[in-house]
C-alpha cells in the first residue's frame, strides 16, 4: 500500500483543479510508493475554499498560507497563485521543510528566481515547477528521439504560442480572473505565462540559449482595472517575438501573442536536424509528426504519429487506454506528479526543479530587456 | 451535498478501468445530485478483485456476481464482462431492484436483448447501455447540429470502424484477453464489437435503418484456442460491410475491420445533407469537421472545429478546461455517469437504455443474416 | 525532330481542351520520337469548331466525323463526344486504319464494348481510352510501390467519388451542357461518369472484381429535359454504392454520388495490405498517404508523401518543376499522351486499351445489374 | 485575332522552362488581345540554345543578348539569367525600347534596382519582375479578401520559406547549376532567393516594412566552387530570419533556410487581423485556410477552401478546368503573362513592375545590414 504524502494547495483557480485531478487519479494508473492525499486547500476566501474542499475531497480549509505551512500534516506545499505569491511562499514553504511544487513560471524575474533556488538548495527540499508540456507523451516522445540521436546536428528550432482571447478591447484587466494581464501580479504578459512554456521545452530538447533579439509590442494600450475600478495602461506586453541562438549553434525564432485570431492555445514547435525533423502542436497534443531522411528516398514523407502506443514505445501510454485512444491535456500533470513521486522514492528529482526553471527565468529576462534596449541580448548563466 | 449512489461492478478489465475513473472523476468536474461510491468490484479471481479494489478504490470485494446482486447495499450494477454474461446478470440485477449499466452491445443477439429489455421495463428499474461514443463533444454536438435542421434532408451517411491488432496469424484466440475473438464469449466478431458503436451513434444522428445488404469475411479462419491450447475454427466475422437504406430515404455504408494496416481505432462518420455536411474521426476526436453551403460562396470550405469551446455551446466543455484545451477518449464515460445521474435525479433516463439499445442487436442481426443469405434482409421494429 | 502525328479530335467540350493542352505540352516536356499535330477538330457546329480551332491552333475545321475519319492526312481519331457516340465513331474509325483515343468510359455497356474491342483487334489499330487518373503520379506511384510487393497480401480496397453539383432540383438535364443527366446520353448517372474512373483504378492496381453487391438512388425523380423542354423522369442513377469481392480475396466498398455536399470531386481511395496500406485523394493529387508496418513500432506514423521528387523516383516529376512545386490535374493527360506516343515508338500499348476498359464495362453492367435485382452478380470474364 | 507580341528571352535554365511554359498556354485558356510569339532564345552556348528552340519551338537563337536586344523583330525581353546580369541587360534592354519582363528579385540591391527604375520610367517601356506567387489563385484570393475589409486591423504576418537541399557538405557552389549558391552571381543566399518571395507577398497584402531586425547564418562554411575547382569560402546566407514592424502597426517574423530537413518549398504565410485570420502553403497551393470571426460562435473553426471554384469567384479558376480539379505551381506564370498582356491592351501595368520590387530590395538591403549590425534596421523608402 502506497505511502501517502500530504498536499497542501494555495489557490483554486484553472491550476488548482488541474493539478487537484492528478493528484487524485496519479495511483489509479501508476504503480507508485506515495499517494498523495489531499490534506488542505489555502484560499483567502473562506468560502471558496469550502466550497473547492467540499467538490475535490480536501480535508481541512485555511485561508492564510503562513497557517498552512505551519501545519505538521502538510508534506507539500502546492503554490498555484499568481506570479507575484511564488517567491515569498516558496522560501517560507522551504524553510518549514516542505516539499514544493509551484506552478509556472517560478518567480516575477531572475534574481527573484535565484532566491527561490537558494532558498530550496539550502534547506534540500524537493522541489518542482508545473511546466506541465514536457509530460505530453508527444513532446516526452520528441525528447527521446532527440536523445537517441535521430536529429542530428540541430539547424533550426522554432516555438510559437498563439491565442486571440483578448482582442477586444472591452475586456478589463486585473483581479481574480484575469491577473495575467495585469502587469503587477503577473510580471509581464505573453513572456512570461506562454513564451515561458515555449523556451522551458527548448531548453529541455536543444539545451541553453545564447543570445536573443525581441520585440513586444501591446496592442491595446488602456483597459479598465478591476482593482481600482479606472482605466489604466496596460503594463504587459500583448505580443512578444524573438530571434534565438542556441549554444549548440542552432537558430531559432519564438513568438507569442494573444491577438492571433483563430488559435486559442496554439502551442507549437518544430525542430530541424541535419538527419531528421520532428513538429508538435498543443492543439492535437497526442500526434507527433516525423520527418527521417534515412528513409527510401522515393517513400520520405511527415510522418504523423498518433502517439498511443503500448509496450513502453510511447510514454506514459502503457498507463491508459488502447492504442488509438487519445489522452488530453490534463493528463500531462498526472504524469508530472507521477514522476515527481517516483523522484522522491528513487530520489532522483523530477524536472524541471527550481534550478531547472531558473534558465527559463533568465530567457525571459534576456528577452525583456532585448525588447526594451532593441540590443542583442546575452543570456545569463546557471 | 450529493447523495451517494452505491456502485457494484463485475469485471475488472479494459471497461472496468474505464468506467471507474468516470465514476471517481464525476463529482469533480460536474454538479450533480448523486455521488457514486465504489461500494463494490466483483470477479472470479478474489486476488485480481483485491487487486482492483486496492488500486480503484473499491471498498469490497466479491466473486459471486449473485452475491453481489443480493446485497442491500448496492444501489447500481455495473456490467463489464463479455457479451455472453449479460443478459443473465442484467435480468437477475432487475429483479433485484437494481439499476443497471451495462456493456455495450446490449446482448448477443435480438430477441436476447428483447428478455432484458422486457425484464427492465417490467421491474423499472434504470437502465442504460454503455455506447460511450454519443457524448464524445464533437459527436453530441453533431447531434445538436441535425437537431436543429442545419443539414436539411440526408441523403448520405457513411461510417467505419477501422483496427489493425489481428492480423498476425500468431495470435490466439479466447480466454479472459481474447474473448472478443471467441465466437461463443461474443456472439461476432467486429460486428458486435465495432459496427455496433457505429449503428448506435447511427441510429441516433439518423433515424432508423430500413434494410441492410452485407458481406463479412474471416481472413484468418483457424487460431489456437486459449482454452483449449487447440487450433480451432475461427467462428468470428473478422471483417464486414454492409449497405443500408435509412428510413428517411438516405444511402449508407458501413464497414469494419481488424485488418486495415494502420489504424487503431479509426471510427469515423460522415452525413451529407442537403444543406450542409459533418464529419467526425476517433483519432482526432475533439475536432468535428463541418461545411455549411449557406456560407459565401467563395469561402465554402470545410471547417475544422476544435470543439473546446466554453459558455454551453461546445456540449460538456464547459466544464473542463479552457479553449484550445482537448481532452480524451476516457471522458466520454465521464459525461455519460453525468447524464445518467441527472437522469435519476429528474426521472428522465439518459440514453441509449436497454429499449434503444436493442435497435442496434436488430440491425446487427440483420446484417449478419444478410451475409450469410446474400439477400437483402429488412431490420426487425422496435 | 519528332515525327508528326496527325490528330483529328471529334468535341470540343471540357474533354477536348484537357486533351487539346496535352497534345500541344507533350513535347515540351518528354522527349518522344513523335510530335502530335492538331490537325482537325470535328463538331457539328461549324461555328464552335471555327472557335475552337482558333483558340487551340486546329488546322482545320470539320462538321462531319464520318468525313474527318476518311481524312488521308489525319493518323488518329479522338473521341470526346457524349458516350452513346463512342462505339459508331471508333469502330468506324479502326475500319479506316486510325489510331482512336477515346474517352471514356469506354461503352454505354458491355456488349457494345465488345463489339469496340472486336473491331480494335481485327484492324489492329493502337487504342487507348482516357482513364486520365492512372497517370497521376501519386496514382502511378502507388501502382508501383503494389508492384514491387509493399503492400502484402491486399485485405480491403475501398474507393469514393463524391461530388454535390446535382443537388438543386431546379437543374435541368440534356443538352450539350448537361448530357450527363440524361441516360439516352450518358448510359447511366455515376456509375459510369464516375464509379467507372473508380472501378478503372481498381482493376489496375488490385486485380479483377468477381461479384459485386450494388444500390443505386436517383434523389430527384423528374428534371426539366433540355432538348424536350418538358419535365420529364431522370433515368440515371445520382447515386451508386456496391459490395465487392476481388480475385485476390480482398473486400471492396465503392460509392460514388452527386450528393455529397461539400465535395467536388473527391474521388479516394484507400488500400490496406498485410505491410502496408495506401491512400490517395483527388483534391490534394498530388499527395500519396503511406504506411509502412515494417517501419519501426515507435515510429509508424502514415506518411504525406509530397509525390513531386525528381531523379525517376516520382513517377513523370523529373519532367516538371523542382520537388515541393505541384503540378495538377491537367497533367495526367500529358503523361498519358505520352505514354501513348511511346507506346507507338516502342510497339507495345499505353493502357487501357479498348480491352483493358472493357473490363470496367463488365464490372459497371454487374452493379447496375445487381442494383435492379438486389442480387449479388458476377462479374464477367475477359 | 490576337496581336502577336514577339519575345526575346535570356537564358533557358528552370524560370526559362516556366516561362515558355506560360507564353505557350496564356491564350488557350485566356481571350485576350495580344499573343506571345516565340521569337528568339539568347544563350551563350549556340547548342543549348539551339536545343532549348527546338524543344520549345523558338523561331531563332541568339548568343549574344546585346544582339537580341538590337533585333526590330523583337517586343519584349524576358530576363531568366543570374541576378548580377539583371541590371545591365535590363537598362540596355530599356533604352532599345523593349518591354522587359525580369526574373526576380529585381537586382543585386536597391541602389541597383534604382538604377533599373530609373531606365524603365524614363525609357516608358513596360516592364514586369516575375513575382509568380502573387498569382497562385488562392493568394490573389486573399490579397481580395483584405482589400474587401474581411480581416480588420491586422496584427500579425508570419511568413517562412523553408527548404532542405543545400544540407550536405559534399554540394558544391557555383556555375550554371549552382549560381545560387554563389554570392558573386546571386548577391546573397535564402534572402534575396527565398525571403524576396515572403517579402514581395507581404508588402502587396500588408502595406511597407518600416524596420527590421535579422540574423543570418552559413552552416557551411566553405564549399567547391564549380568555376575555380578549388574549396572556397560561402559568401551566401544559408539562413535568415527576421523581425519585423509593418507601416500598418502590425508586426512580424519572416524566415527561409535551406537546412530545415522535411521541406522542399515550403513557403507559407499567415495573417492575423482583428476579424479574420487567413493562411497559406506552396506544398498545397491550391488552399487557402480561412478563419472567421463572424461566424457563429460555436461553429467557428479554420476552413479549408479549396481554391478551385468558377463564375469569377476564385480568381483566374474560371479559365482552367472544373471546381474540385486542382491546377498546379506553373499556371501562377500563365496568370502573371495573362496580366501582363491584359496591361499593356488596358495601359495599366501589371504589378509588380520594377518601382513595386524595387521596395523589396529595400527590405532585403535593410535585412543584410541589420544581419550584419545585430541593430534594428529602417527600410528605405520609395
Amino acid at each position: 500500500m502506497a505511502k501517502p504524502l500530504n498536499v497542501g494547495m494555495i489557490g483554486y483557480g484553472f491550476m488548482g483543479r488541474a493539478h487537484s485531478n492528478a493528484y487524485i487519479k496519479v495511483n489509479h494508473f501508476f504503480d507508485l510508493e506515495h499517494r498523495p492525499v489531499l490534506k488542505a486547500i489555502c484560499a483567502r476566501s473562506a468560502d471558496k475554499a469550502k466550497a473547492f474542499a467540499e467538490q475535490w475531497g480536501y480535508e481541512s480549509v485555511e485561508t492564510d498560507w503562513r497557517k498552512l505551512i505551519a501545519r505538521k500534516d502538510i508534506d507539500a506545499i502546492d503554490i498555484c497563485v499568481p506570479n507575484n505569491f511564488h517567491a515569498e511562499i516558496a522560501i517560507a514553504a522551504s524553510h518549514a521543510g516542505k516539499m514544493i511544487l509551484c506552478e509556472k513560471p517560478l518567480s516575477m524575474n531572475g534574481p527573484e528566481g535565484q532566491k527561490m533556488v537558494e532558498a530550496v538548495e539550502k534547506t534540500k527540499v524537493p522541489n518542482m515547477v508545473w511546466y506541465n508540456y514536457r509530460r505530453v507523451p508527444a513532446v516526452t516522445f520528441a525528447k527521446r528521439l532527440i536523445d537517441e540521436g535521430r536529429l542530428g546536428r540541430i539547424f533550426h528550432y522554432r516555438a510559437k504560442f498563439l491565442q486571440d482571447w483578448t482582442i477586444s478591447a472591452d475586456l478589463p484587466q486585473g483581479g481574480t480572473a484575469l491577473w495575467r494581464l495585469d502587469v503587477a501580479a503577473a510580471g509581464s504578459g505573453v513572456t512570461g505565462d506562454l513564451l515561458a512554456h515555449c523556451i522551458d521545452t527548448a531548453l529541455w530538447l536543444n539545451g541553453n540559449v545564447a543570445t536573443v533579439n525581441a520585440m513586444t509590442e501591446t496592442f491595446i494600450r488602456e483597459r479598465k482595472h478591476n482593482l481600482t475600478g479606472k482605466v489604466e495602461k496596460v503594463g504587459i506586453d500583448d505580443a512578444c517575438a524573438f530571434l534565438a541562438r542556441f549554444a549548440n549553434g542552432s537558430l531559432a525564432t519564438f513568438e507569442s501573442t494573444r491577438y492571433a485570431r483563430g488559435h486559442k492555445a496554439l502551442y507549437t514547435f518544430e525542430i530541424n536536424g541535419e538527419k531528421a525533423s520532428i513538429a508538435w502542436d498543443l492543439h492535437d497534443l497526442h500526434r507527433l509528426q516525423y520527418f527521417d531522411h534515412k528513409d527510401e528516398g522515393k517513400l520520405r514523407g511527415w510522418r504523423s504519429i498518433h502517439v498511443t502506443d503500448h509496450g513502453g514505445d510511447h510514454p506514459y501510454m502503457d498507463k491508459w487506454w488502447v492504442p488509438g485512444l487519445q489522452i488530453g491535456y490534463e493528463h500531462s500533470f498526472v504524469h508530472q506528479v507521477a514522476d515527481f513521486l517516483e523522484g522522491i522514492a528513487k530520489g532522483k528529482p523530477a524536472m524541471p526543479d527550481f534550478r531547472d526553471a531558473l534558465r527559463t527565468q533568465h530567457v525571459c529576462d534576456a528577452v525583456l530587456n532585448s525588447a526594451k534596449t532593441g540590443q542583442w541580448s546575452k543570456v545569463a548563466g546557471d
